[in-house]
């Protein structure tokens, strides 16, 4: 499938075609030209045309693209069929937050366990799954080789679980500490979810206004 | 202060600049050299340089920055001086979570009021912030005119609740809500936090790897 090096600009992109396509699917709109798809997501055609050329043929000229084909091939580039998994370290109000109400399952991962330190919480079950004490986080990730870690811990402990999790090989963390995390000498890919600098580049935006 | 137009890239980096500063001060250290601070950010030292060259003159060759003043700098650049306000609208478990977790005064802003449609949450204090009847945000936002709206409701209730906001002359629209929101005829800002998205992303980056 993919057949160049693709810039990080695009593959941010993509969940947001996806997004669109997973609307217009449910919409019922069965095929769409790169125009109307740029419209409803401010991108012009032709940069459509361009992004989705990265990854093969998809639309036909005079055509467009057939909604739900698009759909289960960036669905596809996007590894939601590869069976990830993932575990969730500190299920404080953030964690739970995220236990309750974000769908792992709609994009492809399945949120296995959760891990905490709080006795009160351990053997707790949210959504269906299981919080676990911290000190059988090892075991349970030797036995159970992990896609992702999300990490929802407090900022002063971000460093020393987000190693933890690198020492037993997850492939990404889904970090939301607000915390710089550098592997420098790892393999492992850090995805930040920092809520502040969001808010500060909205603050700064607001502010150019006169 | 701001003497050219700047990128979107350097603006996103500006909140991460403020935030190492941050932790630089906390820790003590009164000056550094763009490389030290380039190292701790995963930037090249010229990186560092071009980047704060956009908003003036800060560093002294052979001296480096001074932490504290940099950080003042760039916190003036972001607005965090401009007594930004929010609202909150939609106080469910995302929301809730952002008013018990998230220090808006960190960051320059004071979340003012929340807004909910369930009677059983309207009257409510979270974090000394009381959460109002959704049908009084109009007549609250004309009495206070409001910086940002959080937007934390229901995806299906988020066009809506955005388009109140953008009539009530918000400047700018903190967005949860999974929800495209394009206000082409309006100077409303929109930042969104897309968690669907971030962790497609990192499914991505994860499914590359052989």
């Amino acid at each position: 499938m993919k057949t160049q090096k693709i810039s990080s600009a695009v593959i941010r992109r993509l969940p947001r075609y996806y997004r669109n396509l997973v609307d217009l699917s449910k919409e019922g709109v069965e095929r769409i030209s790169s125009r109307a798809l740029g419209e409803s997501m401010n991108l012009t055609a032709s940069q459509i045309r361009q992004d989705l050329s990265c990854f093969g043929e998809f639309g036909q000229q005079g055509y467009g693209y057939n909604v739900e084909s698009l759909r289960k091939e960036i669905a596809d580039i996007l590894g939601m069929s590869r069976g990830h998994t993932a575990v969730l370290l500190g299920a404080g109000k953030l964690g739970r937050a995220l236990m309750e109400n974000f769908q792992f399952n709609q994009i492809g991962f399945k949120l296995t366990a959760a891990f905490d330190i709080n006795p009160e919480l351990i053997g707790q079950q949210i959504s269906g799954v299981t919080i676990y004490s911290v000190d059988e986080l090892e075991q349970y990730l030797a036995g159970n080789p992990t896609s992702v870690g999300v990490l929802t811990v407090p900022r002063d402990t971000a460093l020393s679980m987000a190693q933890r999790l690198v020492d037993s090989r997850v492939k990404g963390i889904w970090n939301f500490t607000n915390s710089e995390l550098n592997f420098k000498d790892s393999s492992v890919i850090v995805e930040n979810v920092h809520f502040a600098d969001s808010l500060l580049t909205l603050s700064y935006l607001i502010s150019e206004e006169p």
